[in-house]
């Protein structure tokens, strides 16, 4: 309540110039009055409602405005509710608007290592711990509670799932009640990732069988005495049987078995488990056709519904595999009938471009919310959302200023998942920049953008699946236990997942949907289902080949667009952000034609067919740098080879530098040298570009790229614009290494 | 030439995106071709033009724009007035504009230390010393070459005029060579300031008198070997016989003498000594009424008049005083026939706010440029100007992103003294944030309203002119020796310079302009020239004491405006200096409340004459400290009186703090509460501000103001709006005082 009461008092200060006078009596004057209804009923028995926990209602009662609910995290809720309507120029005449958030349970996940570090956070370090206790200045923790409040959110789980066990040490418990003292004055109650096999690992039992007594009775006096430490813990979560940590399987016991044991132990406490859906076997054997990793969380869960206890809720990912670009909604999502579930969403964008692309991920969580599963809409299904947020200490949280609507409207679909994702974009663009059509346009069109450059009609995100999750690199996927499998040959391309030919995975849809999967299955997910024949034709007409080319060439030219829609924001936004967010989509516009020439010249090459637009594989005005007349440099094969041009590039190992020259051959006039060289993590080489004899441009390779290869994700671009060439100039770059990182470059393009 | 070639190059990328080419020829294309007269010849022999040294030519020739001078400099100042008019977004087509400068010497004097500290510097450290040698990172030199080239400005005085004598030392001329190697690329030649006692007090002679042949052996191998060090020094600025420093009446010598001995030293080298005309004595007796250090320069120097070598300069400030708000023009100007003679122009905003005020100077420097002294304009008589800077360290040079404007004015004015201040202020504003007829409009009034809050009439500023020369202070003129009297008593006010009843000054005039001064005198000069009597009237027909009280309020009313002019700029001019702005005008509006009140209060309790429009007094909402109920703050008188309200402020001296507080009697509604408090140079008080139980404020007074002690130099200015009020409510201030800063404060004002 104290909260809520500051927070009127700061927002209508910050909109309005105003300091609210705060009165315990309701005064004569016009007010705004916060309460619960309890506390407000002597006063205005008028006011009658009838609200559910959380819920609040905004109402106009004479001359005040009146704030109520039946907590106090209802009332906090709808004072920023009110103070986004006024930051929004909505109407605050005359209201009466009650609103109920559609789950009870909106958690944000981060998944932040004890020693500070995030695993998949591309906003700096952690904001909870650091060297192994939590953050001696946890301001920050303090702002991200009052930020999720503003959404409605009311659990934030304050470690990895894949949880260190030193979580549950008897002594690491003030630790946990310093961070959770930080969020409960905004409502939102800590959470903590457990590890199941913690009665063996710190407990000093002998055996984390679920079923011994020993266990049961560790697990309750340790969460007896988690509860001492934070009595408002809103539970745990945990990760078991999947990705290389123990689980129930250990003892051949289910993973009711294994819910249960925690569940009881936090149920005198009201304590809830989030037990993840995400189980799956890493190491299936890839030349089995009938083997699919999207099977595995309906086949491992359904089976144990109605053995869950009543505070176990199952947290299911949105998709069947991992926050891949495109998937199909999880077919467990509503299957289970007598079993608590969460939708697992991903702030994060792992897969999506790491915080260095614009990707509004809304519309893709929208696709399987409103999903008809032939029983419901999953949305109707869900009891909980979990969203994997991963924010750290970077000022703007995600390591860019645009990443954050995917926090917004993460909250505000937990919130009501019926908001559309204009709405959402259209609120979050008005309260951050002002309102634009432009941003709106730009956000709206983002998922399918990336989409189209990254892996289209279902591919999944083409990157390196088995290492940094962030560049392209096709065949990553294929040959391996992790069962990413596309299965593309010199035929064709996709998993077969029918019933008849495949895994059988679209069984475990309900019929009505598995039919329409099997029969008419829609293009965007096509070789998610299917395996077909590259010259297979889609609802569109036009061939799955072509199709691959096309929109590939369509996603990178989106992106140049974005860079020329942004720019006519110039005056508009705030010259720091315009700047940042200028870079970013200059990077990824350049990020995305490496994506384009990699995919599509792996397809040409894989299915020998060639691009009816003659785009792929012609690249008018590139210089290969290993055609280029050289000086110290060296020409090397690039791994994977479709990551770099011609499948090569060129290193320096001279510590005094190296030379790459070419005469230029186009027309004369004002060109754009464009410049595509590799950024590794270490050093900072250093590059200049010559024209004859005068110096035109020159950078460092200064950026942290999550690799120290040559490859898709160190492969950046600089542009140089308005350049004066004649026929016969000489072009010369001119590369410096520092520590270890060799000067590369794969190509020049002139324009 | 190549500063020059790399400005074209970085103004048109900067401007229009595109790298100019390089080439020795001259291109089939378009071209913009710079060169000397001399280079071009045999390429261009249909260019022909008469030009001086530093002027330059623009001229389309064929399909080229040429760039031409005959000295380098020339090409270099002709490049930036080509990229000025690009900016301008004036034509540049069919070029063919000569632009040569009024005056060759075109110089800026810093008053740097060679410690770091700059006298009367308010941008920050010395950007060329620190700790009595060249600073090691000298790119901030470099910056500020470019800068004054940019303006054409050819000379750099690079320590103060108050020189110290270790700058002779023979050891000391690699610490001036690394400065002028800085400053050499922009054609700015290096100056250096000296101490006519060095023959004497490091040079090992026991003599100083410039008529001994051994002193002026001495200055011939001094210069010799400076120059052997700085090849193209640009000459000596000397500053003798004044405020302490030695000079020839230690010999009896003149001031010829004084110059000549130094000058005969240069001469070979083609140096030049710029001697000050800054010659007074600070221990008159204000007791004689004929005293008049105004007097001084005319009296010193024009009786040597032919007596100066060629390469002596006179450097001869403005007006007579020095640098005070309003001044008449120097009647030594032009007095000289036979001497060359500068114009001493005062950048740095001594007395006027030291960077904390906005005052644009240009229009009070073209009062002097264009003043008919009967046989000429001033800047007829000019073969020098002499403009002192102090730009220091700080990012935007001058402590604050406004002051800028005086030093880009000086630089033109100093290139062509027939600008018009309102050409100026466009220019500048065009360049520095885009065009803007409210911020024009606010430079342009600026020094008026300065004028009128700080000293109208001819006063001068009012300001503690023994001290720091920066609050208000109306007797710290006078009953000493400094000779700035006003001369206010009871009955009347201003200084007697008249030829029959005076001091005499008057006829130092030329016949034409002494008649205008003694006999139909200016009102903005009248109290410089004459002693009159409280009720004496104006031609505006309103007495003189009315005029004060009306132009103090006028005063303090129009920076109230800039306020309100400047908050419709948001969103026009970037944030972050928009917001400093803001902020300066916001402190500036408080301060000229308290010239206001001070001014007045004093010269109403003086000539007991009260304010027709019963303002001076009386101050509706108004509540002083010392009437409030006290509980720890103690009541203590301030010195001088009228610089706190009711003479008295309240002081706290219990660490764990004091309040005062008192109860509001006014109308209900939304009011502005104003806390006139103080804010020393030492420490950081706190202070809180409560409506009953509610805070509705706090700050800390942690700026750093040239004072440690109550007066109108630390009289500062809270503003508390939008705070809902009622008849009643008790208002109380907490105080909190910080390492001697005692939290005081001096009145609360609620509107």
């Amino acid at each position: 309540m104290a909260s809520a009461r500051d927070e009127m008092l700061r927002g209508v200060r910050g909109m309005a110039g105003r300091t609210l006078r705060l009165e315990d009596a309701i005064p004569k004057e016009n007010a705004i009055v916060l309460g619960t209804l309890a506390d407000l009923h002597a006063r205005l028995p008028q006011l009658a409602a009838n609200l559910k926990e959380d819920a609040f209602l905004l109402k106009t009662v004479g001359s005040a405005i009146v704030v109520t609910a039946v907590n106090d995290r209802g009332v906090l809720y709808g004072v920023f509710a009110l103070l986004r309507k006024i930051a929004l120029g909505e109407s605050i005449e005359h209201l009466n608007e009650q609103q109920t958030p559609r789950a009870a349970i909106r958690w944000v996940n981060q998944w932040d290592n004890l020693d500070g570090s995030i695993e998949r956070g591309y906003g700096g370090q952690s904001i909870f711990w650091d060297n192994g206790r939590a953050r001696a200045d946890l301001s920050r923790v303090s702002e991200y509670g009052r930020l999720l409040a503003s959404l409605g959110i009311n659990g934030c789980a304050i470690n990895n799932v894949n949880a260190d066990r030193r979580i549950l040490l008897s002594d690491f418990s003030p630790q946990i009640a310093a961070i959770a003292a930080a969020l409960r004055p905004w409502g939102v109650r800590t959470v903590v990732s457990i590890d199941f096999g913690s009665p063996k690992s710190i407990g000093g039992l002998d055996t984390f069988d679920p079923l011994d007594p020993r266990v049961a009775a560790w697990w309750k006096a340790k969460m007896d005495e988690l509860y001492a430490a934070v009595p408002d813990l809103a539970g745990v979560v945990m990760k078991a049987d999947s990705e290389g940590r123990v689980g129930p399987s250990a003892y051949g016991r289910t993973h009711a078995d294994a819910a249960n044991v925690v569940a009881r132990a936090l149920q005198p406490h009201g304590g809830l488990i989030l037990y993840r859906g995400f189980v799956y076997d890493h190491h299936m054997d890839w030349n089995n056709p009938k083997n699919d990793r999207a099977r595995a969380a309906y086949d491992n869960f359904v089976s144990s519904d109605g053995k869950f206890d009543p505070n176990v809720v199952i947290q299911i990912k949105n998709g069947p595999i991992a926050f891949q670009v495109r998937e199909p909604a999880s077919p467990l999502l509503g299957a289970l009938k007598k079993t608590r579930q969460a939708i697992e969403l991903q702030i994060t964008q792992e897969y999506m471009g790491q915080g260095r692309a614009l990707v509004f991920l809304v519309p893709q969580w929208k696709e399987t919310l409103d999903f008809q599963m032939g029983d419901g809409r999953v949305s109707g299904f869900l009891d909980a959302f979990a969203g994997v947020a991963n924010v750290g200490l970077d000022e703007n949280w995600f390591g860019n200023p645009m990443s954050q609507v995917n926090l917004y409207g993460y909250g505000r679909l937990a919130w009501n998942p019926d908001l559309s994702a204009r709405q959402i974009a259209g609120e979050w663009t008005a309260l951050t920049f002002g309102s634009s059509e432009t941003i709106v346009r730009l956000l709206l069109s983002s998922w399918r953008t990336y989409e189209n450059y990254t892996g289209p009609l279902g591919l999944q995100t083409l990157t390196d699946i088995v290492g940094n999750h962030y560049g392209v690199a096709v065949e990553a996927s294929e040959r391996n236990g992790w069962g990413q499998w596309h299965r593309a040959d010199e035929k064709g391309v996709g998993m077969d997942r029918t019933v008849e030919t495949g895994t059988g995975y679209i069984g475990q849809y309900r019929p009505a949907v598995a039919r329409i999967f099997q029969a008419n299955c829609p293009d965007d997910l096509l070789l998610f289902f299917h395996h077909v024949p590259y010259g297979y034709r889609l609802h569109s007409g036009k061939t799955v080949i072509q199709t691959i080319y096309d929109l590939h060439y369509e996603g990178a030219e989106a992106v140049e667009g974005y860079v020329r829609e942004w720019k006519t924001l110039e005056g508009r936004v705030d010259e720091q952000r315009y700047t940042q967010v200028l870079h970013q989509l200059e990077y990824q516009a350049g990020q995305a034609q490496v994506w384009r020439d990699a995919v599509t010249n792996w397809f040409f090459r894989t299915s020998n067919i060639a691009d009816e637009k003659h785009r792929v594989g012609n690249y008018p005005g590139r210089v290969e740098a290993e055609a280029m007349t050289l000086s110290g440099y060296e020409a090397v094969a690039v791994t994977p080879w479709e990551t770099a041009s011609g499948g090569k590039a060129v290193e320096c190992h001279h510590a005094q530098g190296c030379s790459a020259s070419f005469y230029f051959e186009g027309e004369p006039g004002w060109h754009t040298i464009r410049v595509q060289y590799f950024d590794q993590s270490n050093g900072a080489a250093r590059y200049q570009v010559f024209v004859g004899a005068q110096r035109v441009d020159e950078w460092r390779a200064d950026d942290r790229l999550p690799t120290k290869r040559l490859d898709g994700t160190s492969s950046a671009r600089r542009t140089i614009s308005g350049i004066a060439l004649r026929k016969g100039d000489e072009i010369r770059i001119d590369g410096t290494p520092d520590q270890g990182e060799t000067a590369a470059f794969d190509y020049v393009e002139i324009r």
